[in-house]
């Protein structure tokens, strides 16, 4: 059941309890601190807490990312530090959430999804991005340094990141999930691709389970980029603070991605409905295949049966019945006969366009 | 007919009247009453209505808790005591009101539902909510203490519960109403689950009725899924009285939990579809299946029988009619050509992929 | 045509002009008058219209009930008798109007539907209602005096009727009419759930068209019940003249009867969908057995009737062909041939399961 | 191709260019002027453009109908004289506008749709409506004097034409064109009903092609009257010249039509997908007859004639075998053997329902 | 894979890279330099990028049209030398936007798309203009000078695009490529018209396939074309600058332009809708007409070679066993029964219809 993420809090529980979660292993965290200025830049990999909230304290912007999911504790420990909002917290632990954007008082929480395409399934992935004045925390699963290029870009002199606000910062984090699911798109139309191959050539069931499959995996997708366009779209709105209007015409930008994606999901959604009619059409047309030999051979084999069953009739001969038994040429007759029928059977097909 | 509650309201009665509902056994009511300042809790289990209309007197914050369905007369005295709507007092007696937030003078008025999951049915139980400047009186069938658990956190010193206004114990309530869906859809994911099994493995047309009634269930759930979702939206609107600016944070989140529940459902639903297509597409093989069998055994022995029937044709074969009769290995040839059409139809119907 | 109401207006008439309708019987008008304050009442039946024009003159509340269907040039002078704008007039006139409101400037004009259903079919029937400052003019067919139970309400000394103004009047004749859908729902769903034992038990074509016919009818019932939601929905408006705020809250309880109605007519028509496929369905795996049926018959007997052909051929037996025949088992020889074939088909049809 | 109307502009011509047209033959335009006050008319046939023209300039109301397609030069010289917005003329021109509201400076320029139900197709035929302060001109196509009625209105003294201004002359003709909806409907009507007959007593392959096309007429009815709804109702907004409030009430009237001829039109769109799935299931059962038929022929004759191709078999009787051969009541026996196979299918087949 | 194109932008880049596109020819860009005011014009074609910036900079009215798809590096050099926006040059670059209208703070940009329709597919071409107070800048493929007319209009001394502003240059250019749809829907007609006549003269597999390629095909165009008619709408805000009202007047005709553009895309939709229908209905009505040859055949020759079966029995004769062996005219009473067997199954057929 792919795509369906439960969620289990027991109801009735304290809004913002950090319980109830599918257990994961537990990961230690990985914390990537980046401070930075236009001038300066400092990297930590491998940071501890402390030096996290030590510098976000800092008048410097400073980038938190933190790869792997955090247990109860951890979470709660965090939370302290770096001052996020209970009901966030719990968004970031259950890690099923929708896209969406929130906007607590002195902080932004953006979720994104940054699904996986495997075994014909969309996984989601959620990324959680916290914003206030002047820093950036981001949490994502620990089985890939998702942001890397950004880090990269924020430690080149003179890049736009380095010279902009925390709000580009926030911009390129949303810009690069929303780019990652081209590479997902693009694996999925090269599985759609080779199912199209199949259908046509030689579809057998599991072909229809395949499609299936896929139909299933865009409709999960689908229901994913939604969301994260419409929180593109909420972050674009003036109302949403420490984002100035110059990165909201970066924002729009990223915006059109989303959509783009959106396209490139209903395209290959229609393709897919396509090859599902494709296949049906195919088991269709060899069920009429089989009829219609069905129907040749009993016609050509029935009337020809009733001819040898009339000779094989035991008619006394010598009364005058069945003269044809004792005529010298009467088996070249039969013959003869069986001819003409094949033959008028056959032309009366042919007129019926049966061949 | 599952999930359609009907109503038999005399047409032309005044509003507010309390007949007509189909007769429920009579129930005594249990009154839990519940009053509790920042400081000081007091509960009193099966309290008398006076004790109830006393405290609600007081300064403090009263919460009545009302199990059981109750009869005209009861519901009249209570909506005396208590001050409530008559109109709104009918939509608690006929109990079959969609999801809805009225907001009456000096009160609001909460509809929700805690639909159960029994015999492949969704059926809806109505919960009701009335709350005021410092009161809250709810009301729920008598088969289970839904609103222990919030109960529980009322009487744990110090809990944000016993901090906050009457508005959050609304929300708490709301919230634990909301979060009692998942565990139905637990439910409903499992039966769907087992579902999936049959279907791919030994589909019966016992299997198509059950899919059937889950698709059924899903949609009578996601229409009191849908109402509920625009209740407690309307519950954030700012012109909502008694609630305040923080708590409509947390109602964001219970919103988010209601479109998570909506969510799951139309997965599940996406679902259910997906299996009717499975199981008639297993039809439709099973049925290609057939023909092409039947194809098949024609094809082979209708042949076979005519040259039975050359052989069983009684030309003399004195006038040299039928030489083959007379062949010393007559038999032996009849069987060469048995063989020879046997082999050709197979080969024929290997190219033709009918094995 | 069930529900398709035909106009025939010439075209280029001029507006309001009454002409053109299907001929109706023409049948004497009922005018029913109530005259009522706080403290009195009075009642006349089959009153004149003068005495129903002097009566309208006067400053207490008056409501006058006419029944039946008026023609051209009764209407024309019930219409100068009391002040009714030409276009409401045309639509009284043609009775064939989906429910609407429009305020003409010291008028306004409700257009309702009490459908009944008849033969399958939903018949609709217009009732119209003029409001004013003191008067409501209340227009429906004869067959049934449809507002007793409100005149009977009037008459109770003390009834909220009798206090309160003539927008209560209103609102009570629109929840008449509003909830005299209940019963007409009930006669469906009878019909539904008998057609749903049929479809069960014992389909015949018959069967397929009753449930068309009340697909059809649910279809004709939503649009009468849509449009009728969105009346009451703009009687709710603020700037409806006459109609003040406490009885906008009456008419918003209307209002959520008229929505579950709405569902109502939605859920009986998701069912008769399902009808619909579950006849499909069973139409369907009966022509599968039918066709396995006959699968299995040719399977099993164009073996035997080859067998039974091989030794049916005339090979001379003397040059030692077919020595079979002469064996002194041979015909006990022959049975267990055909013992084996019929075993070992059953076994592998059993294991194919088609048994 | 019913309905679809190729337009085939050069592209990259400037807007107002009069040409690309399909070509039509030239038609003699005919002139009707009518100039009327409350209290004097004047009709003149066959007017002249001059005439027009002097007739405009008056202070008088002006009504010039324009019947008849006009060729390039004659609408340039008509757009010169009437100052009319080249952009309109081009609509006017190509006449496959649909139905629109325009407002230019000092004029309004309306489209509307008169089409007819020819062959089973809509044809639409465009009617275009200028107006101004004081003038209205209309253009419709020459074979049917469409406005007669209307103008035989305004020549009737103390007609609510003659007395209001021209925004009541623009609602007159608006209504018409509205109005003239209905008998084609009635016509599409008959045609469906004819239909009905066809599918439920004898269907023929042609009987499909014909719901097909009416599918497709009312497919194009229904876009060309979604248009004109909106054409209407953008006709009623306030900031429309020259329509005065008053009117208004009178649009609003004329828009309930345009609503009546959608429902209308949907009725009968949902009838014709009914009469498509009366007439598939005909289809199907029928197979299903065939089918059986089928299988209860086989069902039959197979054992039976297994039971002659036992007795026909050559084994030889003096060694014991085949007793039956011998028996003095063989035959009879074998006759019996055959009523008792024959009982047995007839009452097996009874039981499952196939007779 | 028709009408969907990928793009292959590397997550993590910053905004406005120009790389990641599927490689294409690096072809010679081709200038075309078009400066003009009401009196004078001067056209200079292969124009340098430098005498392009010079005419950039002066007062007059220049429009400079570039042809060809550039490399990167030639795109960053128009970009610095014109001014443009690195997020448009990226849309300029990738050239697989669908159409949109971004406004940036000195510059508004467009972009159409201009498809054409090659082996049964929508291929997209996109077109992108830059506009700016006094100044033009177009871009689009090489392969066709596609605005050519708009050139020569401009040459024509008078003409109103040499009197009006810039903005007339934009509106005439877009109208240009939204016209140029006209052409692309009249070859997939055509192609649908000759698919039409095939359907119903003697379709094959290969039919089907075509129709599914045109249902593509239009889907895609109608994506294409849903957001170009956005676009148009969007550039007939007020807050767009450098468009004047007057201009507006204009737009909006383009507006319907792009209107009935849709509504042709959507009649051809369901006319390939239909089309696909009467292939379905032509297969079934095939397979319909095999089974009931198939049915007959079995029909008529079973009986009768059940009666030749009784009659090749081998009774003893002499026990008077089958006498009618023995008859003289046994062999005639045969053929006889023969004829009643034929006779009474070809009745039976007739009255159901069977021929």
């Amino acid at each position: 059941m792919d795509g369906i993420v439960r969620r289990s809090i027991e109801p009735g529980a304290p809004p913002g309890t950090l319980a109830g979660r599918a257990p994961v292993g537990e990961e230690a965290l990985h914390f990537t601190l980046v401070e930075y200025a236009a001038d300066a830049v400092e990297v930590e990999e491998a940071a501890t807490v402390e030096r996290c909230k030590f510098h976000l304290a800092t008048p410097e912007k400073t980038w938190i990312d933190v790869a792997g999911r955090a247990s109860a504790q951890m979470l709660n420990a965090l939370g302290d530090a770096f001052h996020l909002h209970p009901l966030a917290l719990e968004d970031v632990f259950h890690s099923h959430q929708r896209p969406k954007l929130d906007i607590y008082e002195q902080q932004g929480f953006i979720v994104l999804n940054d699904p996986v395409y495997v075994d014909g399934e969309i996984k989601p992935r959620q990324v959680s991005i916290f914003f206030g004045e002047n820093y950036v925390i981001s949490f994502h699963d620990a089985d890939e340094d998702i942001f890397r290029p950004v880090r990269e870009r924020v430690l080149r002199t003179g890049s736009r990141l380095r010279r902009k606000g925390i709000d580009y910062l926030v911009y390129a984090l949303v810009d690069l999930v929303v780019d990652r699911k081209f590479p997902v798109i693009e694996k999925v139309s090269a599985q759609l691709e080779s199912l199209e191959d199949e259908a046509l050539d030689r579809p057998t069931s599991a072909t229809l389970k395949r499609i299936h499959e896929a139909r299933r995996a865009l409709m999960a997708f689908h229901r994913i980029q939604w969301a994260e366009r419409e929180t593109v779209l909420s972050l674009m709105r003036p109302e949403v603070p420490f984002v100035i209007k110059e990165t909201r015409t970066y924002m729009r930008d990223c915006f059109d991605h989303t959509v783009a994606v959106m396209e490139l999901i209903e395209s290959y959604r229609d393709m897919a409905n396509g090859l599902m009619e494709v296949y049906l059409m195919d088991t269709s047309n060899r069920m009429n295949e089989v009829m219609k030999t069905l129907a040749i051979i009993t016609a050509f084999f029935m009337p020809l049966s009733f001819l040898t069953g009339i000779y094989g009739m035991n008619f006394e001969t010598e009364t005058g019945n069945m003269p044809e038994l004792k005529w010298p040429f009467g088996y070249v007759y039969f013959w003869c006969m069986v001819a003409v029928i094949v033959i008028g059977l056959f032309l009366w097909m042919k007129r019926k366009r049966w061949f």
